[in-house]
């Protein structure tokens, strides 16, 4: 079900949290902690603002696992930013290991991740597929649920790059939403780990969601600093409490080092 | 748009024409000698049929070039075969260089190649995806017209893994007919390069066609000897009375050494 | 420090223990049960020999990791095979990944495994590198100790493609006698870890040795049946009373299914 | 023999030469008009000096043709730079294609790209190896004569990070000097040809070169303007008289955007 880390804040760089921290997301892809299965090494992906103002993200992915990729660690160590997402994969049973299936999916300056897996995505799949407009549908270019999950965003949002955070806030909600209702289609009763991350270069949004009540959701945290706000899988680092978990069935939002949690009805 | 060759005949070693021949598949990968632009670096695939009786060809598909890759040189020496085809490919503009993208795609029994490339297909995809069967639908799992082609022709044997010749005649029909007719819906009057390659490991079938009759459809030579039957994008030697050039708007059927040549009417 | 499988037997295909089995090759790959670090996903290779008398074994190696590789699957699935190695890899720290660096290393019908770790090794390797014949010089194409072990035993049957089975045993005592020379030579103290294997195709040789007599050697382990020999890091299976556990300071030698074991003086 | 391309001045983006530019760094490694032998798809490598005070370089490098990294596309148009390298390899025959043989190759602040071919350095590798310090025989982690060249060069700078531009001319000097000796110990009197490639991100030095005065060395052309130079082994685009050929026998040095020429007496 992967790992995620997210950054905002001053000007960093990549490595202090893929591979510098204690709990590293490097390290999470060998032996994450809070996951039955610890082994995250079916790819990863990093996208980041760029420091001289182009507000269009860059990305890097591959299907090789994090920890090995030489030209990770040079990217990571030599790209200042303020704002950055960084994913390592465990692909879900009979997915492809692909650069179309590695997280940070990206549109315009939007940059998104999903920790999560749809529970018998394949099921209601093309019911997603047959709903989304042309454009939407077009975006699509690998197999997984994460990037549909992306595409129902987008339309909720028109595509537009410039949304303000509340049609963000709601485009997030809806997203939800609409696959609780694809779910039901198809009497999918089974879980939806839903922990989306989406962000803009200047706002972030993260939902903690499970479908089911009785099921946990995927850990979330985050630690909030004068400088920074890093949200993420699990905390970083040792000192636990610096970490602030993110209770179940929440939406997020990071705006100006400012954290805004309210409740994600479904 | 791609170079192929397709082999049935007594036991060989695929390198023989992969790598051996004058004009081998890899030199056709750096420098094809009937195509405006030489070049297929854009990763290979091979499959081929088992010599113990196993009715499933095996594959080997990579998206690096097959001129340096070190596993292909030592599969294509070491596995005799009665059957194989094999690959090479130039992505389209905007395809993404992927494994999932790479020729022969395979169901069941068959192998299915494609040198061509439908024009203005991103025009005409969702239409196509939205006539498949879920079946059809859920096969798909790459971004190419080529495998959009190769679930058309599943849906048209009903993804039966016994069809007889006649039926995959039929299919092949079809298939060409149905893309036509997509285009038209969209009025996509620009050029479709349909050479199809289909076979079961027993019969194979190949299509040279172009839809507009003033395009001249992508080359198709055989040769065929009292040991093998050769098709190939190219004369894979300098002996050109070896070579039969295959005319245009044709089906050809291959099975038991035996070739049979009529018209694809559209 | 890796995992490895050697099979010698009646008529097989890989997947059964690379796949199949219930502690699988690549089920070592993502959580090997006796290493203190479970995780061997820097790639992984297999050496098999073919079916049709060609004594020169095929190999396929891969720096992605054994469980998402769809070429392995399909490779193991397809072809039958007497003999065959594979390997799933944990690289040193700072060696890199690469295919020159994937197990089993091949020369003439010679296939070599290493599971292990010379430690130090940057300390005495160009004293090696300088001992070694110009033809065991050139034959080095990657970085590892386990290349270097193969050459030095290669220069100790002077290249011999036929040498009889005492030649092998004498030449892999030799080669373990050699590195704790070379250890020593520079004071290099701390263990050397030489689990090796070596196949001609018809006769296997097989150590577990540790240099240091406090240092546990590397696991390994053999299953004995009327049809196969399996020579395994892990058993690979839960029926604990079909695997033999080897000794320390063991060499083993399989010759027409018939399993050889003395001491490994060093 | 590769293509190369170098670049110091004001602050650009690494896409206007290694995609944008007519004859782009991607356009030669698909189609190079200056060589017999127009393809360089056997990997690529980019090296760049951060903008943010970091005497470093980050490099990235892939066995992936460029033409088809996605990566390379996002790299190059996210990272301001005001000094970089570029290069696609076309691999000698019987080099391995790894990330390791990849230029540029790093040191320190220094980056060291090759466009050229040391004939018969099979037979003189070995007389090279034992003739360099214990520090560059371990730098050394690839296969090919162009590192082998790097080394001999961080021996005659004795591996200082901060030499001076006097230090590092009568190095390369020296450098081309010992290749031409180690030629001449085995008579290997085919053709050496040394197009090197040095930055230590403020001062760059090139060499056009070739050891046999019968034989023309590599193509080298820069281009200077008020705001940077180019050094590449093509002009980057048609207008021919805003690029100066570089002459055969000629190290040029490169420093606060003058360009310094002088003889490579050999």
């Amino acid at each position: 079900m992967c790992r995620f880390i997210a950054y905002s804040g001053d000007t960093t760089f990549m490595n202090t949290l893929i591979f510098d921290a204690s709990n590293s997301l490097v390290q999470q892809s060998k032996k994450a902690k809070m996951r039955v299965n610890p082994l995250n090494g079916d790819g990863f992906g990093i996208g980041w603002y760029p420091e001289h103002g182009d507000s269009i993200p860059g990305t890097f992915v591959s299907i090789e696992p994090a920890w090995s990729n030489r030209n990770l660690s040079q990217i990571a160590t030599k790209i200042p930013t303020q704002n950055f997402f960084a994913h390592v994969r465990d692909a879900s049973v009979g997915m492809p290991v692909s650069q179309s299936n590695c997280h940070p999916f990206q549109y315009g300056p939007y940059l998104w991740m999903h920790n999560g897996r749809l529970d018998q995505f394949s099921r209601f799949r093309r019911i997603i597929l047959n709903d989304l407009s042309d454009q939407a549908f077009d975006f699509i270019k690998g197999n997984t649920d994460s990037e549909c999950a992306f595409a129902i965003f987008l339309d909720e949002i028109n595509f537009d790059k410039t949304a303000p955070l509340e049609k963000l806030q709601q485009a997030m909600k809806s997203t939800v939403r609409r696959i609780n209702n694809y779910r039901l289609q198809v009497n999918a009763n089974t879980n939806a780990f839903m922990n989306f991350a989406i962000t803009n270069g200047k706002e972030s949004l993260f939902t903690r969601y499970s479908s089911r009540t009785d099921t946990r959701p995927a850990s979330l945290f985050y630690r909030q600093s004068k400088h920074d706000i890093i949200v993420s899988s699990e905390p970083l680092s040792d000192i636990k409490e610096d970490w602030t978990k993110i209770e179940r069935s929440t939406l997020i939002s990071i705006k100006n080092n400012n954290v805004v949690i309210e409740a994600l009805i479904d």
